[in-house]
């Protein structure tokens, strides 16, 4: 095993999207240093409680720290139980006097569920939201930027009606800034448990009168709370909630990473990511742009996407526990780490975003006349005409037949004159420039940029 | 097409788990309705504005009651165009002069995406929480009544230590609780859209210099909000959260399920599914009483978790909208369909539930000895012996190899006597007699099934 | 019920895009058809192995055509027990004589699964089959139409090297054929039983001799063959291993619709969707042509894919069996149903698809020097230029600064004049003509065309 | 990076069930080698054309043996470009007369798909089918020990009739060898490619005649053949099938697994894995004898699963490719290299299965009487009795509620003493000793495993 390195591994998120960041919560060598926290965490509410002295607390303190995954795993090999490989591991650093206090009272899942509650809650507050935030600062600064932007609106992947390009970020402004502050809701409700081995608190019974404040005790000073009620493990639920909303996130991402490379499309030319100068686009043809970022992005999302179905999986087990969720658990991880990197990939990629105006201006004047249907469809009912949608759709049709922009085709239908001539003259403005038909995007794109900012205190 | 009868359906949600009270949200009849709602309300703020008269107002009032879905589809299939078709089966119903004020400014979208969150918040409200509140009720009379009934706690599906049954039910009460809460507010929280077809609010600005407000007003006819910022559909974050939830809600009633058909299996016996007089269990085995009403639960389980896949795939849609999630989210309702089947099913069955209490006892004595192999450890340790779980773990081989109670084997341990000797009373007690080793399972089920009741106002 | 209409359906399957062709075998009637065919099957292997007369052959025949759905559910309500209703039903309408003889020695699964890998085959053959078939052929017409029809290829949404639409085509064409080809095989391969209730025949071993002979005898008279070995229920993996096939043929479906909806944006318009005369595009605007069938293909098949992880699940039974996949097995057919839909709309689609040869010569034209830069730089590289892909990398980018062909930039490197002179005149043709540079494009769209065509005798 | 270990790992693929066999072939060390593979045989190629020299192909050869992946990652890190980064490690160890014809007319996918296909492909012979070969034999040696065992056949968890051990292992044995024999062939099928950026051959076909023959020629060399029709890529039906077949697989060990951990249930007992003298069950239990790999082999089957649903997402790629699947594609070896672990755990684990005979006869006593209601429902219904299954249940109803046997009771009906003296002997033999109602399941088990055993040549 030690010859093994970085590319002796068979996951893409340990010999390629590995983050050191996201690792030290959420590898196994960070996984055990918040087991051993919570063990650490259960001495120091005995000593507190007077169950033993303070010397036994000292002792076991620094044991902890010198304990290792590897030698966790070498005693795991041989008696084939990992928390009580942990606890021998650590019993082995201290004095007969204090090995009884060791995981006293403790089930393996009031340390492995308490210390999961630990590290999700903190790599989620600590790495995955600062991530999401980065990328939503630089999104509020696109929207802001580029809020006065013409672009065409597009459904259905034609032409619609016309935004701006801000106006289109804040929607993602909104989207992301609403995930951010549910997942911080959702980290934050994590409980621990410290209940025992069928959560009747059978154990701390033996020894305390209130085993519900004593846990209390032990989770306060990790910051966590108990739950309302627990087995063997602490119900599941909140842990699916926050992956739930992990999943939403990448969602939201990828959604934004398809809508940016599709605007990089030959064709369409809207954006650009940026290419460095010795970037190579193809391995044979050298003038190949390709949007690999945001093809990236797009792609773990569907790694991400189909695991949330394992963790709704984990979240039944029989009675009092049983283990067909071990080692499925062991990967909920995974799902964080890839948003994680999603995150920093996307918001790096949109920082350097490049957007063509030129090129939008090209694409929103190809099908001038036709995007102003809407308006004039609208403006002809409100005057009273009784079949205006038909009567419009219709019109398009000749235009495109006659190749004729929808304006002049207008102008020669007999009928509509009288409509016409009852418009005002922001109305007619409109139907000649469809660029002053973007309703109240540009406005908008600003209010939800800037509430975001002050929300997320950016 | 007319002579379709329930058994041509092809989905069994149709022809066999069908609930009148959800079809009449979820069906597509109900969806229409909820259209005919929207498209009505939205007259009502033209009305309300003065854009046109209180008379259209009415006539459109009026001729939304008469549309049926089978008149829309017909209409659709001439032109293929949903939504188009609702609009052209009003407008038939109306005078010219009403005519151009039916869905006025509006998008497709506008109608849909606003029915959907006015149809999900009823039936959630008003037939998915009912029903799991039944079953909430149930499963606190069960926890209240079962409260001090010793039964064997499992792990693994091996014998751990002791529970009650009320406590097994206890933990229940608390995770479906939570979930109830949960769709509760998530229900309320399903923003609607009036912003027009690209979200920027681009034909209501026509009209109004306050189009967000006459979005809000439209919506608050309908008790909804607006999303913060839409495109030409709403954000699908507040829709994805609260269908994540109801499949959270689904794990627990299956996690249930499973637990109770495993206490039916014969070995077992502590539960019995109630059997009807006239219920055959096998066509071929006469005296089969299987558990088929969880297992069916079960299966439910099966087929919601997977499609929250589909409601993620969902989740993405190009530019200001694609339609590649056009089919797909017309499945979303059948999540919820089969949840409340699920919860009815679930809540009939445990109400019926019999709990075998002379089973329950017996299967607590089979491995009796060793049970309290954990109090006689942590005892031990806390007694001082410095290796307490590895010597308590010899003795319960000792006495497996010699068939012999725990008990016995201890008191023929001479290492250990000095210890006994210093055990209190009560700590002697337990080793003999398991079924006090409950810690506070007991006043726990009393407690957690109190709190529920009254948060719930049962 | 009875005043239950299609529109009171919650599943999209059943009031929106149900087809009776799917439903003549997946429908709860259909199903009711085949289960009272293997009965029959049952009767008619007894009658020949002279257990029971002809007449009472006859008598079940008869009876047998008689047997609603409706009257089996009725009675299911009063028994709880599908296939014990069943029975009843054909035993209520023959003598007591016959009575004994009605589904002797079997178990419900016998049937159940007997009449499922009866009517998945035979809608495989017949429906599904046959729809995919129609969409081969049109894309195999179009291949071959289209063979030497120019178009630029792209790889990550960007202009690549030049095929032609007809070679498009053909990769459908081949993949399209490979799942047509493994469908008939798994379709074929279902497997049917009648070994009683946990897979021993003990209840036919009563009466025969040779019970896998007897078996083997009932199921031929359905064109079926015997499970090697099966419990209670066939061992699901055959079923599993089909499903799983028309999955993989709902993606190239998926895969095929997106190819052609892309091409249908507006800027860059080289396929259209036909509208017919009399449809609306939008509710709002009118001059939309929105790709709404290839979207609903595409939306269907997110449908469909998270769905086979219901089958994956379905696989497991505990024992010789357990029916905690009893109500999730009732929607399998609907896979088979959503990728009918699927291919008959994508055929009616693909058929009317207009090709729009100006737009793809438009879009080839672009960029027109730079696609030409892979067969330059490999040229050089074979005329011995040791670094051809960077140098052709750099002078693409020069070409991108300075707005100038590519082309032109070359003849005025000095370094690369050597090697042009050495260039043989087709290789200096291609690097002006990219629409010379398709390789065996059009070729190989004639010859993967004309095979499969033969193939599948179309 | 360097200082990064096997603990610094977030997936447990990696720091926890990685497998040396499996990483050999799926790590991002294996895959260099198998891309080096394919780059040289490519030159080799173009040697025996003699398009190069034999001694570039000496030189290649020689370079590639010393590329390691490390530098690899280091020039992508450059350039970012994976497989031009590979050629470049090569071309910097090679004269620069050797130098062109690296890669020469090839696209970055012609070398990763068919590496992919290759060591797919190998591993699957290698290691995959190796060890669910070894399970087969461990299965088979089980069925053939214990045919003649009597067990009582469980369907709903409820006894049902009786089969024999070695016939419940039977039914795997034939199960497990099915998906063998399928996934032989599907490696078998995987194809490479080398026809280029497009898949046309543009820039093979500026060399050669028969640009598909040269592809053969390439791909001979590493035992593939060619897709019929490729884009960029290979089409990704075939390995979407074997990973199905794989997946497959995994739901047959899972079930087993299933099966297995609950004949353990402390009530049950059946079966026992075995126990390690130094193994601990539980940190706080010293009694406890969990099935954990029973349990973990179950949980890799939950991890495996839902990744179907991401290879079904990959299977799109747009046009002549798009690479919003290459992070998720780099995912699929964790599908192989769990269900490797699966069949390797699950191996070691039945090899070493107890089996208890004493309560396996126990159990099968538990409802003695009630076991025989099908016999003797079935006898009377053959003996002419015209409603022998309602009149049994009716039997069995009465034995339970007056605790008596079966036998007793139907000793006492008057009604059907005619039917009791009609039964041969044989049939009243079967009446009284379930344990003879076993049908031909000691026969079928020894027929089942040898066959297997033959087939597989074991």
């Amino acid at each position: 095993m030690k010859t093994r390195d970085r590319f002796d591994c068979i996951s893409p998120i340990d010999y390629r999207y590995w983050d050191d960041e996201v690792a030290r919560h959420l590898s196994e060598n960070g996984f055990t240093g918040y087991k051993l926290e919570v063990e650490l965490a259960l001495v120091a509410a005995l000593v507190h409680r007077g169950i033993c002295s303070e010397e036994v607390g000292k002792e076991v303190a620094a044991a902890c720290v010198q304990v290792t995954t590897a030698e966790v795993y070498e005693e795991e090999d041989r008696i084939r139980h990992d928390i009580r490989a942990l606890v021998n591991c650590i019993r082995a650093k201290v004095s007969d006097r204090a090995k009884p206090y060791i995981h006293m009272t403790a089930t393996s899942n009031d340390i492995i569920d308490t210390a999961n509650a630990a590290r999700f809650k903190k790599v989620v507050k600590k790495v995955l939201i600062p991530s999401l935030t980065a990328l939503e600062r630089v999104l509020i600064n696109t929207a802001l930027r580029e809020a006065e932007t013409v672009q065409v609106g597009r459904t259905h992947g034609q032409h619609a009606i016309p935004i701006t390009f801000g106006f289109a970020m804040a929607g993602y402004v909104s989207r992301l800034g609403g995930s951010i502050e549910a997942l911080k809701s959702l980290a934050v409700g994590l409980p621990g448990k410290f209940s025992g081995a069928v959560g009747a608190y059978n154990a701390s019974s033996l020894f305390f009168d209130d085993p519900e404040g004593f846990e209390a005790e032990v989770l306060a000073k990790l910051g966590l709370v108990p739950a309302e009620c627990s087995t063997q493990i602490v119900p599941p639920e909140a842990m699916t909630r926050l992956l739930c909303e992990v999943t939403v996130a990448a969602g939201i991402l990828a959604n934004l990473a398809d809508d940016m490379r599709h605007l990089q499309r030959t064709e369409i030319g809207e954006v650009g990511e940026e290419f460095e100068a010795a970037q190579v686009g193809s391995s044979t043809m050298p003038q190949k742009r390709n949007p690999i970022n945001l093809e990236n992005v797009k792609s773990c999302w569907e790694i991400v996407v189909p695991r949330i179905v394992t963790v709704f999986m984990d979240q039944i087990s029989e009675h009092q526990r049983d283990m067909t969720n071990g080692a499925s658990i062991r990967t909920h991880p995974e799902i964080i780490a890839y948003v994680v990197h999603m995150a920093k990939r996307l918001a790096r990629t949109m920082k350097k975003l490049t957007v063509d105006h030129a090129n939008l201006a090209r694409n929103l004047a190809i099908q001038k006349g036709l995007v102003v249907a809407e308006p004039l469809y609208i403006i002809l009912a409100a005057l009273g005409h009784p079949d205006a949608h038909e009567k419009v759709r219709m019109l398009t049709l000749q235009a495109q037949r006659e190749e004729r922009p929808l304006e002049e085709v207008l102008a020669d239908d007999a009928e509509l004159q009288t409509y016409v001539e009852k418009m005002t003259p922001h109305q007619r403005q409109i139907l000649i420039n469809p660029q002053f038909y973007t309703g109240i995007a540009a406005k908008k794109a600003k209010a939800v940029a800037e509430r975001w900012k002050q929300k997320l205190g950016l």
